[in-house]
């Protein structure tokens, strides 16, 4: 694994920058992306973001301000991206060519000439910052507004347990360089669109509890979802809400996939074993997130799901 | 006005303190007044914590580790309160021998031998932070387990508009002596009781848009609240679920009360003016978010309100 003055002497000896994101990019591959662009041009350098997919369009504040330069490719960073495959439609031409990997996923198994890995970092972005503070850069509104979206998306506005006090020192800093931080926040975690709350009043009808109410459920079909005019995108986070209702120690959502069977995520509170309830169905995760594939209709999908959970409670 | 020297002074030199709350108490003025307790309890000295009202549940992990002493009340301190009338049950007897008065509204009107306020501070916790600095505290859990709270949940964990670089930093340097603060931010943005579910659910039912979609209405009836079993007390913050709607400028929130009128809550987005819309039915507050009281039945009201909103939209 290389260092952070390495880091810092490669991307100033370097020129013709490509910086890669992981697929379904999200605000911290996008922040900590489009902050080091920024670092790079403001350096003087040629330097460009290729996303894997068109991020959403509430993330175009993030480019505001950088050039679109014509040039050749010579040196290529990715940053946020723990497997090769996560390169998403990036993968068959660049997986074999990455100079520099940028990351905080533990279980990186990137193939790169350079790795650097915190995983002690809250977010990709907090490492941006450490290089940009190792080359001793002077913040623009614009890296500004780049590191607070990655490490603000990434710890759920600083209420994650990755969240440290290195994450808010981070923000404390770029606060000085930017005023936008606070719509920021207003964006990535207020605004919902009429889409998705349509479905989300659908979603809350659905809402049973079983085990004396330790466990909730809530599902979501295809028709819902037609109905509502939800795309995958916008399917995100329901899975939280089961879990944050008072006294449920798991929380389930089930949703209806294409292929007749349903995609269920398993969340847990407390000592419940959110990956022991997927591991029945052949599933698996994390503790306190999990999920699994059951086959069915519905009814028969949440018969089998009330069923496992008695056995948990 | 004094300053944070002289109150580190007047705490050293006084004993037997009794630290006031304001009523309906929340996180920051039961985190700053218990912070205080502790720091307090700490030097050896008596103190106690008188609240307005009963605090709510979830907030019982403040007093954890502090004893019930037996003494006689020398000194009062008052945090986070505002005016004299914000003292509720307490007003007549505490209003006119309080000696110090520690909080952050700008607007502050108390009455007390000693007064600090500082209006630059998102939270009283954050000033009760800079006594303890300025008295050299050794920081307890129980001391950052308050004083974390009170900054956390008077910034909506670190996203309204009133948080500072200061507040981030304050949180970092908590965080070092808790590990609590992932669960406090869970008991305080995450968990809903059931019946608020219940109750959110059916004002989904009652969402509805005019003006093009930039304006949102909902309403609650006294009915709803009872078929929810929800007190008063659990109502708070549906007044931000219209304005959370993307394309939405103006979010209303109209709440039948047990006289016949409606208590109708103006949240608006960009440049609307919302204090501007609630003027016209004779109530005001902030550009952002305004209040004023609306008569008739449901159907009258939301008539009324859709009409004011045209003009104004």
């Amino acid at each position: 694994m290389t260092d952070l003055s390495t880091i810092a002497e490669l991307l100033r000896e370097h020129d013709g920058f490509e910086i890669l994101t992981h697929r379904y990019p999200d605000g911290d591959t996008l922040g900590s992306a489009y902050a080091l662009c920024h670092i790079l041009q403001g350096m003087g350098k040629n330097a460009r973001v290729i996303t894997s997919g068109t991020p959403a369009k509430k993330y175009d504040y993030l480019r505001e301000g950088l050039a679109e330069q014509d040039f050749v490719r010579e040196y290529v960073v990715s940053v946020d991206v723990a497997a090769p495959e996560l390169l998403g439609d990036n993968q068959q031409e660049y997986q074999d060519i990455i100079d520099l990997c940028i990351d905080h996923h533990g279980t990186n198994s990137m193939k790169a000439k350079h790795i650097y890995v915190d995983a002690a970092a809250a977010a990709a972005g907090e490492i941006i910052y450490e290089i940009a503070q190792c080359m001793q850069i002077e913040y623009t509104a614009g890296i500004a507004d780049c590191i607070y979206t990655a490490i603000s998306t990434d710890t759920g506005c600083f209420r994650y347990s990755n969240t440290t006090g290195r994450t808010h020192r981070i923000a404390a800093h770029m606060m000085e360089h930017t005023s936008n931080w606070f719509d920021i926040n207003t964006q990535m975690f207020e605004i919902k669109t009429k889409d998705r709350l349509s479905l989300e009043r659908m979603v809350y009808e659905t809402l049973e509890y079983c085990c004396d109410g330790k466990c909730a459920i809530i599902h979501t079909t295809l028709e819902m979802q037609q109905k509502a005019g939800v795309t995958d995108d916008e399917m995100e986070g329901l899975a939280s809400i089961p879990r944050r209702i008072e006294g449920v120690l798991l929380g389930l959502t089930a949703r209806e996939k294409a292929d007749g069977t349903f995609k269920v995520s398993a969340r847990s509170n407390g000592d419940i074993d959110a990956s022991a309830f997927c591991a029945k169905f052949g599933g698996g995760g994390h503790k306190a997130a999990s999920g699994c594939t059951v086959t069915g209709d519905l009814e028969s999908v949440k018969a089998q799901l009330v069923r496992a959970a008695e056995q948990i409670l």
